[in-house]
């Protein structure tokens, strides 16, 4: 399958991608999809007969977010990426009207790309066990490094909703409450261990009512698809504020999501088994099939001098608890979802150094920290640095991307 | 100042209050206030002189929530209630024109209220020493019973905003993994361990853009008023589920707030002194003026039969830690707001057992049951029982009072 429109082999935005995402251009907004390096305006699409027969209320691309298109449910959304995929393959929608084709057809360089979701709730989970594992051997015990609960279900909390972003937007190095060893009590100040979380996240396209579970096997009817996710978190506010109740100033001063919701469908040929889980789990949380997807995952620091790092090489296959078992969990209390909730996994960790998903965990507390090309090393993110997280899929010559997820830390708020 | 319309002595909704609701009623709905039992429909308002001068959009009272209305600011929001308070003494906006008076004037017998608010992010906080101090001596250490970072910081939490609904909402008991004492594994079912928390909301009538701090001395024009908070909770659930990232499906399967929102400018003659804070906080926690609130503050639990019994008596001027403080907090690492946030105050004890603000402190970890007029007793809430909460202030005569929080818990989902 090839679009005629130029896709260059490395590109992320196939003919086997077609995500959706919302850019600006000179004043307007709408949905849109991407094809290598170029932006389709779904709007500007309904002027052909691509979508014929399919039931879009009118102005529906035309909105700020992707919120009430997504609400017309999965069986609409499929189609219309279908038609996309198959439009984009023969161009016949098109007529060989050379205006249509000037209005649909943006280049990338010259639109901006927004916050694709109107997000309601956002729920961090917790589900790597290797990045679970790592944080209990630093912070608590190494014999007994997983809690109790760990193994059990998958630890999530809420996050702030306000304060997600999208990538390219700059990131301030926040300032808060911390004590430092042998103080007697707390400073204020910016913080100075400021890290990323290498996480994915997935977007909610249905709603439930309140009182209505969702058990693992009908799980990705609710999700949409998924984004990257840097959950930017700031240690030594954490490690004060943290107990009794969780996380709080620490991450949600900024969190970095990448522009594009790949789907489910896109995602279809990646799906892995993940690991057995030991101890058995409780009927609620059982699942059947193979409910991991095989996405590789790096994160890039690049400084202001332009020397760049790969500091991480992890994959979304290692969740020891998958987004069907989290989404069963999160509801079999009766908590309703909504479209366009955001729910991350928590930092993607592997098993070797070379895959740990935090600078937490690669500099091991700061105790072996990064080399630089550039001869400077880092503990945790310094101010000029960009943090780049990248997502791909690659099997039997079909390769999708997810775009990077990008935040330059600027320093403090002025 | 004494109204038109005839007020009990005892009602919540006196002259001196005029809060901001959202009722419904035959399909229609809009945004209201409330004297004695007499709902005010403020967009039949419009059709009067009341409003004149004021600059409103059309149509701005005949929406779902409250929000538009809010982000108008407060000159506007101040200035509607201003003048709703001398209507209803003078009664001269309604030109002694009865067909105005009947749409305007509806008995509350006749509306529902709905959730008056479109939330975006709700925050818990932590902040009643009392509160604080039983569960740390209850759970931890009686000779240190506030965390370490307790009594520096008003400790906060992220909850879930899709399940928090409006007062007479039915409330059913979550099921869910707990740990029974001395069980090898954790079990499925449901909460035998249903508590309420007594607290405060308060709604954000102002945002920030990221970045923007709110000082102490600012944060009061940032919060348009409060509303009585049932932050329901499954303590078995919730030991099982908690550490280390906080409170999640313990909480999030629904919150209960009460329907008016009763204003910063009601609330004024009400200010009072909070606790003494030793040790002294860092500066951007600093305060001057009496920033608490005498309010005071009842629970009733009442059972399917009718048998009821007062269970707390507490009161809002016991917060160790101010709402300007909570605010300052919230946003001193650049985290923004937004017009409809809701922040809680967390679970307001008083310093005797008969003002503490939940079950797990009332009965003392269940050892200390709650005797009813009935028979029965509770060291949880039963199927069948209906939690109310009470707030009113009263000083030289003038008396406003929140209306009730109700919730029925009426057993599982089926």
């Amino acid at each position: 399958m090839k679009s005629f429109v130029y896709v260059h082999e490395d590109s992320d935005f196939t003919i086997y991608n077609i995500p959706f995402g919302v850019f600006k251009k000179e004043g307007h907004h709408g949905v849109c999809t991407r094809i290598g390096d170029t932006i389709v305006d779904l709007h500007q699409c309904t002027t052909t007969t691509i979508f014929e027969g399919i039931e879009l209320p009118e102005g529906i691309f035309s909105q700020r977010y992707i919120n009430s298109f997504i609400s017309l449910g999965k069986k609409i959304t499929r189609e219309v990426r279908r038609r996309l995929q198959n439009g984009l393959v023969t161009g016949g929608f098109l007529d060989n009207d050379m205006f249509k084709e000037s209005t649909i057809f943006i280049s990338s360089d010259e639109v901006t790309m927004l916050l694709p979701v109107h997000i309601g709730d956002y729920t961090d989970f917790y589900s790597s066990r290797e990045h679970a594992t790592n944080v209990g051997i630093m912070f608590r015990d190494p014999a007994n490094a997983l809690l109790p609960n760990w193994l059990h279900l998958p630890v999530g909390y809420h996050g702030r909703a306000s304060s997600i972003v999208v990538s390219d937007t700059p990131i301030h190095r926040p300032s808060g409450q911390t004590m430092p060893e042998e103080a007697e009590k707390p400073v204020f100040g910016p913080s100075r261990q400021l890290d990323f979380e290498l996480e994915m996240g997935f977007i909610i396209g249905k709603e439930t009512p309140m009182g209505q579970t969702i058990s693992t096997d009908k799980a990705e009817e609710y999700i949409l698809g998924l984004m990257l996710f840097n959950d930017w978190s700031a240690r030594d506010i954490q490690k004060w504020e943290y107990v009794p109740l969780g996380p709080f100033l620490a991450k949600n001063f900024a969190s970095t999501i990448s522009p594009w919701i790949i789907t489910l469908e896109a995602l279809e040929p990646f799906r892995i088994s993940g690991p057995q889980q030991e101890p058995d789990v409780l009927p609620y949380l059982r699942y059947e099939g193979s409910k991991n997807y095989d996405i590789h995952l790096s994160v890039d620091i690049i400084t202001e001098s332009g020397a760049s790092k790969r500091v991480s090489t992890s994959n979304f296959k290692y969740m020891y608890w998958n987004m069907c078992q989290q989404l069963a969990h999160h509801t079999v209390n009766g908590c309703n979802v909504r479209v366009g909730d955001l729910m991350a996994s928590g930092t993607i960790s592997g098993t070797t150094p070379d895959a740990y998903g935090s600078m937490l965990e690669i500099c091991w507390k700061g105790t072996k920290p990064v080399q630089m090309p550039d001869g400077t090393e880092r503990k945790f993110i310094l101010d000029g640095d960009t943090v780049v997280m990248r997502g791909w899929c690659e099997k039997d010559g079909v390769r999708i991307g997810f775009g990077p997820c990008d935040g330059k830390v600027v320093g403090e708020w002025k």
